[in-house]
């Protein structure tokens, strides 16, 4: 496999709840814009894929939680592809604080055409981008 | 003045910050779904409003933060219109817990027009609409 | 089996995303705002658990995205536990708009002492209060 | 006067409403994020202010808004204090996305002994350390 894509965030004070800990949704926004990010390297952010009559969402999403994030940590969002199929991809992120992993997430995305809102085939040039982040074995 | 208009919540829990009190910026999310139940009664909600061709923003907010709410309370909005002029109005909401004013707000909304996103006039029957729940010679 | 355990919402508006829908990490703040309902109803509240020296924490979340919520929807969560263990419970949250299903969500909490933030077991008290919302077979 | 505390932010795409724009509600949320930024330099984040025993709570807070900001629009925060009391200060914080000023609020902030919840002078230290972000003629 290559490499993950990573994005750093810290936890924002609003984003804890009374137990001074990560409120448990915030772990999918946190994942979302993770997926932003990488979008902008991939197809030059969500404007790039609007601009190609294409949207991305979420089928599917699972977050296991291993330990709290509290406030103002700091963390790491490594993205890797698990499965790219026709027109729909699996991912998992791991957020790690200092080397640890205090969440992963798995998420399934389908691609949609904008104006119909049907699957579409993942254009090839945006599969060949997203080639670098995939795990061995997860093809163009 | 007539009467004004009262929606009750209660606070969920991630709208609570680690100080175990709901976060600043939620009493302004309060006042915003107590505006969505104004328009709901004056003008069958927001849709009502859209198909008209009207769009409500707000220019100006403030709070006055009297004493804090916290989980789980539950707590009433009442909001009354103190100014309508042609295409603006002015608001203001109290956030009753149990008879203590824990909140006060003060909202600017300016009517626009969806297409071009001008001000328009206020049209005369959301004029009359929301007069019952205007201060004393606020008129329409 | 009994009864699920039902609750109804409405979808505010800032719960709602560019594209005019839930964004995504909200359902999870949903199946929250419905377990704080089903604890009010089973050990009068996170402040009956709590005086009980009892927290509990999610543990894993899983979500199925089948149909867009939109701003002012209705729709109900009905909450059924599917498997009831020593330390820790699964359940499962079908919300549902006028008799679709728009998502389906899976959560894994675990009891934990509120001092020392080691698990424990469920007191039997609790584990009968949730007993009339377990899937078949699902014991006490 | 000496120079503005500035951070930088870019919205998030959760941040945004159907209406394409951020959330009123969130721009102070933004507030509140370069405030801690602001603690961070001034008494080592709030870790350091609750180490000394204090708290910092808002009690009015108002946002002009001038000018949408949209999903991953880039903004600069200029944070100045316009008024140091004994147990509180004003500040204006302006939100500029590109030399255009898209909203301004004016916060004001008390200071309270965490313990006892009552108000407590501003530290010297503080008071010291905030100056270099003071207004003209705004003392120590």
């Amino acid at each position: 496999m290559d490499e993950p894509f990573r994005h750093r965030l810290r936890v924002r004070y609003h984003e804890c709840d009374p137990q001074g800990v990560v409120f448990n949704a915030n772990y999918l926004a946190y994942c979302d814009i993770c997926l932003v990010e990488l979008w902008r390297e991939v197809v030059e952010g969500y404007a790039g894929m609007a601009a190609k009559g294409i949207d991305v969402v979420v089928a599917e999403a699972r977050v296991r939680f291993l330990a709290p994030l509290r406030f103002d940590d700091e963390f790491e969002l490594r993205l890797t592809i698990t499965d790219l199929g026709t027109s729909s991809m699996r991912l998992e992120i791991v957020l790690d604080r200092d080397g640890q992993a205090v969440a992963e997430a798995e998420l399934a995305q389908v691609f949609i055409d904008i104006e119909s809102g049907e699957k579409i085939s993942i254009p090839a040039e945006i599969r060949r981008a997203l080639e670098p982040h995939a795990a061995e074995g997860v093809g163009a």
